[in-house]
């Protein structure tokens, strides 16, 4: 992988996935995201809903990373506690924004009554933020300096997602190419080896898998360098091929 | 939630994760093992497969928490990584465990043949780990003080953590319920807020979802006091009853 490329983080806010209440599936929306732009994905933590832990990880990891994102805890009730963590992780005031109210009165009909104190609370952002569009439901997730905040609602994270992505710098695209076969991971184990040793720029990966009750692998090759994917690839093929039976 | 039960973290480790390739199912399913048992999930983390980035999230998180779980990383490709990584953070060496040698020979037919050097670096933990049964496949998982070692294919980890808890302290259950109905939560969001002040020692979390094209609300209370939780519920259960439609 390019070194040059951007790195990111994700911050997964919220006390349901760790309850295991809610499967997480941003993380994987994410991921594919980052990957397909050439930034490099390089951890992701999920901490509850408490205010030191949240400031505490939004501060390691933005001086850590090159860009931050967070999803979750930006709705409107008493427990969307994120716009008021990183505010404080920013040492910044938590204001009103005034495009979000328009965005918010717009979407409730231009009513301002309907306009509630606690819709109000989906407009609050840290001062200076820059907002991200939110084509689902209006309240937009926002960006502090290289920190992105987002909801954790899946399709609005991922209309957020897709804003998001025209205001990053883009990095080196890796490739890659996956080969798979019913053989067990410890037949191919050395030779799998030898091919990585031989070909030490391109990162092979090894995932065993059951199907049905037959035991197989797969490996994804992934390089930034054409030639070398298909070289080592062939070289995997043919491993594979010799021990198992291909899928 | 009961400040004395103990805390628990967990290490996601593979790239397949961050690279966007495999939606991780793990955390998830040790989420409502730890839930069943009283232990607080506190954090978990997902990291790549680079030593020095493995090395450091163990010894933060078992200096940090009770119980630190890790998945991946434990096979016989040149990518499993873990137990080395394991070894090192906590300054020891990794040898063969004998009774892990003489599982994988039975698993293999007693064959002494059939236990190549690749399948022989399943049986490697850091010196004086406690195996965790692999009723599936045989290559044990491994606890090391308070750090256990599982594997990354959701059905073998499922086993191993399954083996795993009757080592674990157990801490005071909490007992929850959820509440669900079409109401935005902007709706209910201020009366929410109302009933967690009045009962503060309750835990009320708020998710929103979209059915088909409607919006609605879950409402999850959670405490380990099965008064209290009744209480609280019943209050949530007219709020939503007022404003929405229950589910």
């Amino acid at each position: 992988m390019s070194e040059s490329s951007p790195t990111a983080s994700l911050l997964i806010i919220g006390n349901e996935i760790l309850s295991g209440r809610t499967q997480d599936k941003n993380l994987n929306y994410i991921a594919k995201s980052l990957s397909d732009i050439g930034i490099r994905f390089m951890e992701a933590r999920v901490i509850p809903d408490i205010p030191e832990n949240i400031i505490e990880a939004v501060n390691t990891l933005r001086n850590k990373y090159d860009y931050v994102f967070t999803t979750g805890g930006i709705g409107p009730t008493h427990d969307d506690i994120t716009t008021d963590c990183v505010a404080k992780a920013f040492k910044l005031e938590a204001i009103e924004h005034p495009d979000a109210i328009n965005r918010l009165l717009n979407f409730y009909d231009n009513d301002p009554n309907k306009l509630t104190e606690a819709r109000r609370r989906m407009a609050r952002v840290p001062e200076g933020a820059q907002l991200i569009d939110n084509p689902i439901s209006s309240a937009p997730g926002y960006r502090i300096e290289n920190v992105f905040v987002m909801a954790g609602i899946p399709n609005v994270m991922q209309a957020m997602m897709d804003s998001a992505r025209s205001l990053l710098n883009k990095g080196a695209v890796i490739l890659s190419q996956e080969i798979s076969a019913y053989v067990s991971e410890s037949v191919i184990a050395e030779g799998l080896g030898i091919i990585q040793n031989k070909y030490p720029e391109t990162d092979i990966g090894s995932y065993p898998f059951v199907k049905g009750n037959r035991f197989g692998t797969s490996i994804v090759i992934r390089s930034e360098n054409k030639d070398l994917l298909e070289i080592t690839s062939k070289a995997v093929k043919e491993l594979l091929d010799k021990n198992g039976v291909m899928l």
